[in-house]
């Protein structure tokens, strides 16, 4: 089959060139997805420069999440029939013609989505469910306060954040891109690049969560704007992960903080979020309430491309590979 | 009355002084409870060093925690009788002879303990409660390293985390300590003093949750030994309060930070602690498993040497000031 391999082992987005690999097979508990779309994320950026080796076990391969039609089945496998339309976290192997995923871990394709809206939900969707209403508590009535408004995460996060029935402050880099986190459904939308957030923050009533992936940079500042009882949930720290935590501030407010990735946890954990997300997001996104935003769809071939405009930082939504 | 007040405003253990004050009345929704034990903490000590003021509406004489007798009753407060034997929380007034509390904040005393032993309860068991179960989340057959097991905090976690059905790792500055928190019940008891408790915990299997009051000295230590999912639950902060955390240890072993203090909390989350407490913690009481224990019962006009004692840190377990 045709896959992106990283020439070189790492490198920058032209090191992405299609390679003909041998078609991956299923062991017990597996199916093989024939892809039709692969998510492209911010985590195969850092792969590809070399800085987030795939976990054991997993393919070498870059790509989290896909959508396509179930092309094999592994044993002890009774949910899915080849043909099945799937979308799938995967731990690595989404850049390709095929890839192999715990059955466990495919949901059906919601009504009414293409396969490229399909790919563009897992990575996001379990990313925003564990972060912002497993680890983060989220309940309607609540504020949360939502940065990099212009991810593919922070586009998810705002929608479901508005399904639940949340008030949401989103900020984002560019007054442009503040508009749109406003049109997608954020209460309060910050341009960060003009100047200060926390005080507009602070000034609108403060947050109960906080969900970020700049760190360092926005860190204190997060702190400061968190209400009593209020959680930090951090998922990334693009800015830099050192950083100085005042424990007084933290007791007075009874704060909590958080922070995950979602790659490393077991297949089970996986498997939860999976069935959770089943049951609680599908029924937004069938409802019209969360829909995918593609911001770009390329052919696999241009995976450079795709992490060149990704690199750039002037997406709003998500980029799409198409075998 | 008598009741104990700072000379000065502030100062030294002795500052504190026996005065004659106005009985106080109680008002709507509240109990006046003649005082026969009145627990010491270390919070008391902060205040009377000047650095913690008593929150808005409390009372300015020391004492968080009191058991005695109602008696006497204000409008719309069914529960309690005049003569019931009560403990109850305070935000202030227990260093007295009379004290009054909101009445959703008392609870009756368990059955089988004195006065004394149930003026010891409420301050540990309601930090306990909230910290190691509300908010830490301990679960029968996962692992609590409980800091500072000396404290009367620690020795009430200690009880409390092997009563849930918890393993127990406890730290304490000295080899008598150490010996004391493992008859306590600790699984593993560690000296601090004599050198690092980090790398014995960690070759011990590390913790799901630590229960600190020490800060910044050990906050290092605490990341390093919590185990993937880990929780730390912060609740003073004796060795300063400015710490350096690195993010990404945070979101690799996907951690839980939390810190609070008791005092500040609304009323009526008080109230709900209470409760919570009456329903799962009594029993425990009830049933041997928890019991507070004393180190020593002083008259109240003995506050000063009692407030010296706690400061020499060579208590373990509970001081009572009995009026």
């Amino acid at each position: 089959m045709r896959a992106i391999e990283i020439r070189g082992g790492k490198g920058g987005p032209d090191a992405l060139a299609i390679e003909h690999i041998p078609t991956p097979t299923v062991v017990q508990g597996q199916i093989l997805i024939r892809v039709r779309g692969a998510g492209v994320n911010r985590p195969d950026i850092v792969q590809r420069q070399g800085f987030y080796p795939p976990p054991a076990g997993a393919s070498h391969i870059l790509g989290l999440e896909v959508a396509g039609e179930v092309a094999a089945i592994g044993g002890g496998v009774t949910r899915w029939t080849v043909g099945d339309p799937v979308a799938a976290l995967l731990p690595g192997g989404g850049y390709a013609e095929f890839a192999v995923v715990d059955a466990r871990h495919a949901l059906p394709i919601p009504k009414g989505l293409t396969m490229v809206q399909a790919a563009a939900l897992p990575e996001t969707v379990f990313t925003v469910w564990s972060n912002v209403f497993e680890r983060g508590r989220l309940v309607a009535g609540e504020t949360v306060l939502i940065h990099g408004a212009n991810s593919g995460i922070g586009v998810t996060a705002i929608q479901m954040a508005k399904a639940c029935g949340a008030r949401v402050f989103a900020t984002a880099r560019g007054a442009e891109k503040a508009a749109r986190a406003k049109q997608t459904g954020a209460d309060i939308a910050i341009d960060a690049s003009a100047g200060d957030w926390v005080e507009p923050v602070k000034a609108a009533g403060g947050a109960d969560l906080v969900l970020d992936m700049v760190g360092r940079d926005y860190f204190e500042g997060n702190i400061e704007v968190l209400k009593p009882e209020g959680r930090l949930s951090v998922i990334a720290t693009l800015t830099g992960h050192r950083v100085e935590l005042d424990l007084r501030k933290v007791m007075l407010k009874r704060l909590t903080l958080t922070a995950s990735t979602l790659r490393a946890r077991e297949a089970d954990e996986k498997a939860r979020l999976a069935r959770a997300i089943e049951e609680r997001v599908w029924p937004w996104i069938e409802a019209g309430k969360v829909s995918p935003l593609i911001d770009k769809t390329l052919p696999l071939a241009e995976a450079g491309a795709a992490h060149a405009w990704l690199e750039s930082g002037s997406h709003f939504g998500k980029v799409v590979l198409t075998p």
